[in-house]
């Protein structure tokens, strides 16, 4: 853990360290993101085979091995216990109340010359939902990515995860159940992204991909962004937490070590104008870390990443909360009003005391898909726009066209293009 | 040109490979663009210097060989001959209308529970705008990006575009004038995206970087988003025109050819259920072509990828249009209707016979820069959204946190991650 205060001699200077901290290796994922894109674009399943054998220890035979059924979907969500499936419903319903209001107006009206003029939204075809399998694989993510799909209108929403050594993850398959997800293929990686890019004679190809996943899933997407539309590019996960001094403690390091405990790399950052409680809240941080069963990650990502900053107001925050372009910035003060009016990069921020960043990951209703690495600063969280693609449309008759023609036609001319100026000039009285 | 009958035995492959088709080469472009990139990253405006002496033999040498004023800008439009002033007038001040009404409207209520939910648009700091020198230096393009651009309230617009042997398009200064850019960089080539995406000494980075581009800025631009926000993957230009036999041939004929004089490699498909007409219409394109200044580029465009599909009935036209996800789609028939409702993939729609294409280029309103190569499947034109990002927000009081924590909680622990849920149970009664 790093500390910093406002009013060290060097303190721009570690601060610009830490915003452009990437947090990521570089090591060779592109190329072997690649090579195995290109063997999946020219070997289709039986590349698909090879690799879900070496990496996932998983024998892709029958038709079982290759994707599970809705109705075993189905089982998986009947079983659950009764709380978790309640809460499963709770929060599933609640991101598509929030999502529903996403939905955006088609436009179509005629202007004062007579031109109609409009734009019209339509769902994308097909979606390819990555989920992740091993540490990552939670039923919440599978709810935020499919639920704002299905509430675009997606006809056909298929998802590809790893089953490493045959293991299927039942949470997820009730989560897809309950989300209306239509396909599940058991592949995983750079080659299950390229699967649902391309198309295999088992795969059919989508339009779009989203969803988690590790260095490999998101250099994949990268790489395959305009054969396929992608949600974003997404690295490691962070959080900045605003707090005053009039917080307790055990809250703010238990929201720390929240985004700690997802990955060695995740970043949480404190920014405080008490000193004394900054003290409080990493002592508090070393107690819980030790409690946790997922003490080894957090206190790895805390070692290596956590910030503490010391600010003297809490005014000075907000210049540095736009620097960090945080994925979640929490504001734990008394009066949040002028620092939220005052941040302008962030993925989703969470006001006031009683909003730990955790309930945005489940049951708040906004999606947990969000900008990460500084991405804010020009990214958006996931929602129902990323399912959809927008056609504008014009239609003109003659009287419409006389009025605006010629000024198309003087442009036209004017860029060396006579066969635009032609083709209105030859319909012009 | 391919002539093709929905008729013909073969006419599903001969279809999808007209689908498929590319028409770009791939050639070692991203590795050229890789090591360009790396070197602008690294030496900054040395390696600007370098490399615009190389490509575009222009000096980097004064203030003015970097870059253009406000007054050069302001000046080439005064100058402007009055028609051609207010023909850009015209177009800015509708591209204007049109997309003020794009601005998104936030969010911020109370749901039943309790729980503050809402999302806030914000615009990115900071836009760079690639405009094309040489073949395809159009004013009409820079009014298309730095009006969204502007309309979306970005502070900082910066352009950059390369001046070959030092030439500069006043007509292209006159539109940013008139656009507000704020600042114009005499680079080009993947060296400009590259400059834009780091920054460097002289060049502040930006937020977003759109515009178009040949191959090398598409996959600078392709490279670098992650690390910056693009526009998208743009690739050659195409036009579909579904026409009836009732339209002037020699109309459709021009409209097909202003497509076909961008580049060699657009495409122009023409879809009618008239035999005859399309005859007539290849014979118009054939005299046509010759008397145009851009005869070599339209006559190899529309020979090596033209293309006329006979139909039976303008019904079947709307599943070729599917597929084929045209970015530009004229809809010249007697009844235009059923044609619009059918039709799901496609950048922009032209209703009518009085709307050629070209009126979209310039002054009807509606973005033209839009999606190419069949990627209207899952992306849209350019608008005041790829300039802005959407923070979501959530507040909770303590009978909020009550009323859904215990669900986040459960779903936490079920996941595996207990600082989730600790965070959350800390906080309840």
């Amino acid at each position: 853990m790093q500390r910093l205060s406002i009013n060290d001699a060097d303190f721009d200077l570690k601060f610009r360290r830490i915003v452009e901290d990437r947090r990521e290796s570089d090591g060779d994922v592109a190329g072997q993101v690649s090579s195995i894109l290109r063997d999946v674009r020219s070997r289709g399943d039986a590349a698909l085979v090879d690799m879900t054998q070496r990496f996932d220890q998983h024998s892709l035979s029958g038709d079982d091995d290759w994707s599970v059924s809705a109705e075993q979907c189905k089982a998986a969500f009947d079983d659950l216990e009764a709380s978790l499936r309640d809460a499963l419903q709770l929060a599933a319903d609640r991101i598509r109340t929030y999502h529903e209001a996403q939905l955006p107006e088609d436009r179509d009206y005629t202007d004062e010359v007579g031109v109609r003029l409009g734009a019209r939204w339509q769902a994308v075809d097909a979606a390819g939902l990555y989920v992740p399998g091993g540490r990552a694989a939670y039923p919440s993510s599978l709810l935020m990515n499919a639920i704002p799909a299905k509430v675009a209108g997606v006809e056909r929403l298929a998802v590809a995860t790893p089953t490493p050594k045959g293991t299927v993850n039942p949470l997820v398959l009730a989560a897809a159940h309950l989300a209306g997800v239509d396909e599940i293929w058991r592949v995983g990686g750079a080659q299950a992204v390229g699967a649902l890019a391309y198309g295999t004679d088992r795969i059919k190809r989508v339009d779009v991909i989203t969803g988690p996943g590790n260095a490999y899933v998101a250099e994949a997407k990268r790489q395959l962004f305009g054969v396929v539309g992608i949600d974003m590019v997404a690295g490691p996960s962070e959080i900045l937490v605003i707090a005053d001094g009039q917080n307790n403690p055990d809250w703010i390091a238990a929201d720390l070590l929240s985004q700690a405990e997802h990955d060695p790399n995740a970043q949480s950052i404190l920014i405080t104008d008490d000193e004394g409680f900054s003290r409080q809240v990493a002592d508090r941080i070393d107690v819980q870390a030790a409690m946790l069963s997922t003490s080894a990650v957090a206190q790895q990502s805390w070692q290596d990443h956590g910030v503490i900053v010391v600010v003297d107001t809490l005014e000075q925050s907000i210049a540095l909360a736009n620097e960090l372009a945080a994925e979640h910035v929490e504001l734990a003060v008394e009066n949040p009003t002028p620092l939220f009016d005052g941040i302008r990069h962030a993925g989703s921020i969470f006001i006031g005391r009683y909003a730990p960043e955790a309930i945005g990951d489940y049951v708040a209703g906004p999606n947990h898909v969000l900008p990460t690495g500084r991405r804010a600063r020009f990214s958006s969280g996931l929602s129902v726009l990323d399912f959809m693609k927008r056609s504008s449309f014009i239609e003109l008759d003659e009287t419409a066209l006389n009025a605006i023609g010629p000024a198309a036609m003087a442009l036209a001319e004017a860029e060396g293009l006579p066969a635009h100026a032609k083709s209105i000039e030859s319909r012009l009285k």
